[in-house]
């Protein structure tokens, strides 16, 4: 590699503002948000405007076999979108369009840098909705597609897999292509754009992302419910699943992390003192409708559902507490990470493996001394924890057995996370070599010489 | 090739009633229901019971370099499961298991050989369903995912891709693996499953699926709408899916084709004569509810709705009517082929496109002097029309045009049927050379001899 030939050829390309160099660079385009960022610095940063740019950053990286560590709004938790020393990294931060809504085919069409938060202003007054809603609405879509993102929303909506109808790709020599499209459904070869999603920028770089939107109900309510037993909470879920309520959301909160997002959030639930006293866990449900009677049904129905599996209580909540509930319950990672968590896991199980994990985890908790709590999206399975255990090693070991023990239940490593670098180690240690073997070909598909993400997901070379 | 070597280990492998030889094949394993079958002989049809049948199989293929035509009951429309001459054909028919139904995880694990027929009448004493519903009910789900058919419900439930969570998957060389598996998402790696689903039998042989199933709703209305002019009912789907009234069915028939398929299905609707002699065409919509009041809510909004919109009238069919119409809907296949079409497409376009589309086939129809008639999932674009013309040049040019007019609307060549032999042609000239050959990387990984399902798709070699 000759590097001042290199920084020539992006100070052109790109100009002022579009791409600063080690040391100079803005310290927060050098992480994501892993609880291990080991920051390094990269050679460059860059700020692309276009495809175009995009495509000009590849062939030069290809050119000087440097790697590209792409990365969103760098929201990520498991290390996804952390540089690499010496290589380029694309920030999409100026890639931040919505380039067309389509209110008749439900279809919008943005740049990768577009953030959550940024696109569902856009459709909130037009009575549409991207409904995917993973915690954080300053992620951004590119990133949402890489990592596949998921959230509260997945187990009536799906997750980011199944809006993504259509991409832009630039491949790592600078071709551009577009798959997929705005279309409902199609038959026509290999679906790349399904390939693509959760791929963790280790295939191409995503440089347009066309997306299926949901009308947006007016009607909703917000159902708190106390239960006395997580294992009450989390067996109650399958019924409310095959009763054809689909609540929009269906979480369970343990009483650990409710007490430290509300005591975080200031937020008072109104629950009874002497239910909140023999409450040890809390499922969160929301239910939205096309008209305001059908919420009243369904909402009497859900109500009859729970109390006879043995709720303590049934609390609708009025609106304002239902945001914030919704809200803190969004913080949870943030709250975690303040109160010391050393690692978060999103393990996803069949959603009736769920009661089995949560035993299974608190006993190994109980055996490596950590300390162990949680929330999750209990509707599709996916459970996010807390482990609290400072040593490297002990913590290593626990991990590997809780990750073992999803996928001896039927699940997987990771729900929604992604792999990253934080996750490699199990996933390399755990997933079948044909499959990883398959995996790799792929790769090498895509880009024979591994400048793509390098060092994270499929990849064990050993870091410069 | 040593074939008298490959014949005695076929034998040897699978025993009496487990292969057939060269020519003494069961004709009915010799074709889909392509238009243009142009039938030949392969050397031999297995019919293995196991996956290890099917990876011994395999194995042998690869050691001789003999190609393989895998095929499910062979109901798809394209060509893509016809055998190749002196190739091995894999029927999937006595691998028909159903292997476990989980009520509380709504997962079914079936082999390929189980038709949904089977599927539907297993899952329904349970109050399940499997909510793809392609026209074809002795279609095998491993075809249904091959090609990712869709078909009516697709509308609201989506097609065959959003309900295969996993796969066991034999390669050409005999390797076995499993993709995927029974949770809701996953963010774990490449997601192979879907890059499997709708790739024709190209990558991998399928031998299990694990599919998510759907809560069986037991109110349901069938609502016919006539309109004087097609392009009125085409008009309104676009608002009817913005409704949230989220129809499960959302059909537009064409009064040519509606005339054809109650008169082959000897049906009756009650449409009154004044209003059927202003008729021009007519959408089928069935809403299916949680509760019987919703229904009745929901229907008198749908009605309001469609009647603002310039509908004829609105009948709610009853009961025994409104199935058979869906089943004559089903039908509409055989119906144009007895009638003599000379070929049948499912174009995909954007849905607020289907008008300019149907314009614009009628302007080709006069144009080559064909006859052309059809219906269509309206609610997600994808049109079915059926093509009379007998000259193989005019109608060639003519398809062409069309599909081309279909990709420039920002639609696909196929919305369900797939590529197969039938639309390769028009595939491989039409699609972005860089997609084609990253799609080719692909197949080579999978792939490298190019012996799954060989002269298809992607495959242009010429046929010995």
């Amino acid at each position: 590699m000759d590097l001042p030939v290199l920084r020539e050829a992006l100070n052109s390309l790109l100009g002022d503002g579009g791409v600063t160099f080690s040391p100079h660079h803005n310290p927060d385009d050098l992480h994501d948000e892993t609880l291990h960022p080991d920051p390094v610095e990269p050679f460059a940063v860059t700020y692309p405007r276009t495809t175009d740019d995009v495509a000009a950053i590849a062939t030069l990286a290809s050119h000087h076999q440097i790697p590209i560590t792409p990365r969103g709004s760098g929201t990520g938790l498991s290390g996804g979108a952390t540089p690499v020393k010496d290589g380029i990294v694309i920030s999409f931060a100026r890639m931040n369009e919505i380039r067309s809504i389509d209110q008749r085919d439900h279809v919008v069409v943005v740049q990768p840098g577009v953030t959550l938060r940024e696109l569902d202003e856009a459709l909130a007054p037009l009575g549409l909705r991207y409904p995917v809603y993973p915690g954080e609405t300053s992620g951004s879509l590119g990133g949402n597609v890489n990592t596949n993102a998921g959230g509260m929303r997945a187990v009536r909506h799906g997750v980011t897999r199944q809006h993504v109808l259509g991409l832009e790709l630039v491949l790592i020599d600078g071709t551009v292509m577009r798959v997929g499209g705005p279309v409902m459904k199609s038959s026509t070869g290999y679906d790349l754009t399904q390939l693509i999603v959760g791929s963790e920028g280790t295939l191409a770089l995503v440089t347009e992302v066309t997306l299926r939107l949901a009308p947006r109900f007016e009607h909703t309510a917000t159902v708190l419910v106390p239960f006395a037993d997580l294992v009450d909470v989390t067996k109650i879920v399958p019924q409310i699943v095959a009763s054809g309520l689909e609540p929009s959301i269906l979480e369970y909160v343990d009483l650990l992390t409710m007490a430290a997002i509300t005591q975080a959030s200031n937020l008072e639930l109104g629950v009874a003192p002497e239910v909140a006293a023999r409450t040890s866990a809390y499922l969160v449900i929301v239910l939205e409708t096309r008209t305001s009677s059908q919420l009243d049904n369904d909402l009497a129905d859900l109500a009859n559902l729970v109390e006879s599996a043995g709720a303590l209580d049934v609390y609708v909540l009025p609106g304002g507490a239902a945001a914030r509930l919704i809200e803190a319950r969004e913080r949870v990672f943030w709250v975690a990470k303040a109160a010391g968590a050393n690692e978060i896991i999103d393990v996803v199980v069949p959603r009736s493996q769920v009661p089995e994990f949560l035993d299974r985890a608190r006993l190994l908790g109980d055996r490596y001394g950590a300390f162990v709590a949680g929330c999750g999206h209990v509707g599709d399975g996916n459970v996010h924890l807390s482990i609290y255990q400072n040593d490297d090693e002990r913590r290593g070991a626990m991990l590997h057995e809780l990750f073992a023990t999803g996928i001896a239940l039927g699940g997987q490593i990771s729900g929604e996370h992604g792999i990253g670098r934080d996750k490699q180690a199990a996933f390399l240690s755990l997933i079948d070599p044909n499959v990883l073997a398959l995996q790799r070909r792929l790769k090498d598909a895509f880009d024979p010489s591994g400048l793509l993400n390098p060092f994270r997901l499929l990849d064990d070379r050993t870091r410069p």
